[in-house]
Order: C-alpha cells, then structure tokens, then sequence
C-alpha cells in the first residue's frame, strides 16, 4: 500500500495543482516543508476561509471524487467572492478510510482543473487515515480595506442577488431520488448545479466599491440574508415577485415548492448584497463586467429580521429558513 | 438543540479565545464573516500549516476535550516552530456527531488557554455535523528569508535534537494498556507527554540564524530525519550513545525497548536540527534562551538515508522508522 508521502508526491505535487514558481512568485514555499511561505503584496490583506465536507453530510457517500474535489474547493472560493477578494492559494485536509488510487487520481485531477482554472495553487495540508472529509482553507488578497463586509448594510440601501438560488437544492432532492422522470439535459444542469458551483469571484471584485454589504448563499437565501441582516442590525425585506427563478425550477415543481427551494435551499453559491440606491446603474455594470445576471429582490430598513412578501405583499412564511447542522 | 451560530457565538467568540482587537492589531476581521482579514506587517512573510486530528487515529475515543484542543493546537504550532515562525492566529474546522454542551465547554476551554498563552487567537473556521475530527490551520509570522527548511542540511553538519524522545510514544503505549503498575507521577508525566507536547517556538525563533535545517518529530525521529535527508540530498548517522533519554523510558523498558520508542515513536514534537559544527557554542546559546535542553546524536555527509550506530558502533535495524498512515 502506498505510504502518505507517495500518495503527496504522485498526487498532489503535481503540476498544475501545485502551482508553477514562475507565475505565483508571491508563493515562497509549498508543498514539501513543515510550513508553506507566502509573500503578501504590499497594500494588500489577506483573506482566510476554511470549510469542511463530510461524507454523508455534505455530499452522498458515492460522489464522483473529481466533482467532489471541485465542489469542495468552489464552496471556500465562494468566501473569497463574497469578501470581494482574489484566489492566492489553498490547504487541503484529507482524510479518507483508505488509500484507493483509483479515487485518488481523480480527486486530484478534479483539484487540477479548478486550481488552474482560479489560479488558486494547492500549497500544503495534511493527508490521514479516517472517515472520508475534505477540509480546505483558501487565502486570498484584497487591496487593503476594500473588503465586502456583511456589517455594512444601512436603512435605503437595496437587496440584489446574482444568478438564481434553489437549483442545488432541487438536485439534491433528485439526488435522493425525489424527482424522478427528468430528461438527460435536466439532469445535466443540476449535476453540475449541485457539483460545479460558480463562484461568483469576478462579481465579488467588481462589487468592491459598489456594494454596502455581501455574503455567499451557502445555507439557503432566507438564513444567509438574516445572517446579514443581523451583523448590519437592520431589516431586509424580500419580495417573491422580484426573485429570479430558474426554468428547471418552475418547470418541474408548482409555486409554492418553486419558492421554498428559492428562497431556502442551500449550496447555489450565488452572492447576496446590498447597495444604496444611487448605485443601481453600478451594480448592473459592474454584473455585466463579471457576465452575470443579478436581480434586484427588495430592501433594507431599520429594524431587525427578514420579511418575505407574497404575490399580494402579505408576509410569507417557511418551514425551516435554511440548513442548519446541530438542529 | 443549539444551532451553528450560538455554538460559535457561545463557546468559540469567547475574549481570550478569539482575541482582542488591541492586542492583536494585525487581526483585522475575526470570527463572523465569510473571511477573516490578516494584514501581514511589512519585511514578515507568512507561513501556514494545518493538521487534521482523527478520533481513533489521532486520539482515543474518550479523549478528554480540553486536552484534545490543546494537542491539536500544540501540533500546528509545533510546525512553526519548526521553521522558526511567530504563532499569529489559526482557523478551526470542527465536526462532532452532536452537540454536546458540556464537551463544547471543555474543548473551547482548552483552546482558550493554549490560544492566550501562544498570544495565538482564533480567527474563524467551520463547524459541522460529522464524525469528531479537529482541523486546525496556523498562520505565523517570519522575517521574510528567514525560515527554517529541511532541505538545508549539508555534510559536515551536525545533527541535534531538542528535549527527549519516545515519552508520548510510551504514553500511547500506556493508554493502550501495555504499560500497567507505573505510579500516579509516572501517569501524571505521561498524560502531559500525550496530550500537552510544549511546541518548541522560542527555540525555532532562537535558532533562525543558527540551524542549516530543520523539522519537528512528529512521525518518529527516524522517519522525520529521513525525510530531512532526502530533502537536503545527504546522509545522516546518528549514534545511539548520544541520544538523550527520557528517565521514564529508561526506568519502565529495558534498553531495546528504550532505543525503539525514541528513535521511531512519534508525537514528541521535539525539534530535529542540523548546523555547522563552527555553531556548536551558538547552538547551545540559542538553547539556553530557550530553556530547552538540546543533544548533538550525528552528523551529516555525503550519500542518502539514515543510519543509527549501537553502542559498539554497528548499525542497528528497527522494525519500522515511525508512523504511517496507508501501510
């Protein structure tokens, strides 16, 4: 059985994956050493993210490890976009119940594309027997003080969303075979909804000096947006005419299920910001730099909590406002 | 039950734990948002690592939480020792099946103490519903070129270790049940050893200017000096007349058992160094600042992979050079 540091070798110090020292020369040191070395760029700060997948948790038991690879590191990239911040380099944990080389190849290979594809190098971590979970840490560089913050939402301002929230969570529930009878494309979308999440990075740093506030959708659009709510001591109201939904959604499930996913499902990965209202004509521009579509879904007030408002603008209300662990 | 954010909110934002803005100026954002924010000061360079601590693996299923903290903490700081790094904040990645209030309460506590007295805070991280695993990442802080590597070594160096070795491995033993009838103070040393290995921080610091290479003993001393070896491209002999003994190791086994234990157990997170022989004085100056004991038990030449000389000076074998996952 091949030992830890030939699995490291032959599967992660691989180029590509591992960065070139030509075209990341802020990175020192990587995989190898006791420590890797970063150099950061004057001016600039660092941005730190770490999550942790689990096995059963967080994705099914039989997940394709390149997708996994690729989920697992597209979730940390997504608190990079949120923050505004650019891809420097990432740590990965490992653990696994037994060195297979079969997944290991393609756990690796999934890593390789993403990491060329955000010019995000793995630089160290740690492999270990046990239970299969991926930790990742991702750091990132921000022009000092331009950090997107979910504390800086204020009274006027308006709530805009990218993209379109409760495709991952449609896939799950076909994953757990809770939507039968799809086509091969309809399958095709939400595989890739579910398992290549689009961090919206260029976004997130084009919304740099556009944005009052932002977070990533990770737990479900209504939880996310009362985390913001809360850190900015406002309240955000949502109207359900203005949210964006996608024609996979409102083509296989009838409204009041097309809203649930919306506004609760997690894992879409989009990002949730505020702006004041003078900034409209910024916001769309700075979308349309990054190739996104973003929608504006409601408004901040003072006050506490998040309101969503029906058809007819009467309080609507949901089962559970999110994914929560420990419920 | 308790959701993510009051278990966050209760036992991990805790002053101390998570820090103070005073004292720690560089920490601009901790705990809370989607990213922590660091600012590297100018002329520093930033050194990361993380381990990933498994129940079962790493620890018994009953480790006691305060002390389980401590170790995962310890073992992250221990590699920047390593390089001769300053501790400056770490993440967390913890998941746990459940939410056991009075578990949380002694491993943040645990982790509180450590984090105070390596002027280390907690700057954010991920918790999850899993099997109990502890993923920590430090960062620290170097003058930028000054790291310790373990590709530095050259022949002619001298090779030295810090402290004693084998002690937690005889602790482990001891927690197996293979080593009955040892007293309350033999107990007391052992369970310090396992669960409260001391980083050797001030040592690496001291030894930046001093040491050729360096690594921690994490895996066993054979097996981490082999890895230093191959690393620097040489060849190190070490004498086993000259390896300092642990007083516990040497009253509780007979002398192969000793031999055994400190040249292939693991988790005594010494430090493991080479330097000129022209640095002998300074070697043992850097030392004392320390308040550490340190052993010359080699050298280096010209050639590749590890010998350990007997009394007599033949070359002694042992069964396996330390720890391995994925035998």
């Amino acid at each position: 059985m091949a030992l830890e540091l030939d699995i490291i070798a032959r599967h992660f110090q691989q180029p590509g994956l591992a960065g070139d020292p030509l075209k990341h020369r802020h990175i020192r040191l990587g995989i190898g050493d006791d420590c890797a070395l970063l150099n950061v760029p004057r001016g600039k700060q660092l941005a730190l993210s770490m999550d942790v997948l689990v096995e059963g948790v967080h994705f099914p038991a039989d997940a394709p490890p390149a997708l996994l690879a690729q989920r697992a590191l597209a979730v940390n990239l997504s608190d990079l976009a949120a923050m505004g911040a650019d891809p420097f380099c990432f740590t990965l944990g490992l653990t696994m119940p037994a060195a297979d080389e079969a997944w290991l190849s393609g756990f690796s290979a999934g890593l390789k594309e993403s990491a060329e594809r955000y010019a995000c190098p793995l630089v160290g971590g740690n492999l270990a027997r046990g239970p299969l979970q991926v930790a990742i840490q991702v750091q990132g560089l921000l022009p000092k003080g331009d950090a997107l913050l979910r504390s800086q939402a204020r009274p006027g301002h308006d709530v805009w969303v990218s993209g379109e929230t409760g495709r991952a969570g449609l896939a799950l529930e076909w994953l757990q075979g809770k939507c039968p009878d799809i086509s091969t494309e309809q399958e095709e979308e939400l595989l890739a909804a579910y398992y290549r999440p689009e961090p919206r990075l260029a976004l997130g740093q084009e919304l740099r000096d556009v944005a009052s506030a932002a977070q990533d959708v990770s737990d479900g659009l209504l939880i996310d947006l009362s985390r913001l709510a809360q850190q900015s001591r406002v309240k955000i109201t949502v109207e359900i005419a203005a949210m964006p939904l996608a024609g996979i959604l409102t083509s296989l499930r009838d409204s009041s299920d097309v809203f649930r996913l919306a506004m609760t499902a997690g894992d879409d990965y989009e990002l949730v910001f505020t702006a004041a209202s003078s900034k409209r004509r910024a916001v769309q521009a700075a979308a349309r730099k990054a190739g996104v579509t973003v929608s504006r879904i409601g408004t901040v007030s003072a006050g506490e909590g998040v309101d969503v408002l029906d058809l007819s603008g009467r309080p609507l209300a949901f089962e559970a406002a999110g994914f929560e662990h420990f419920r």
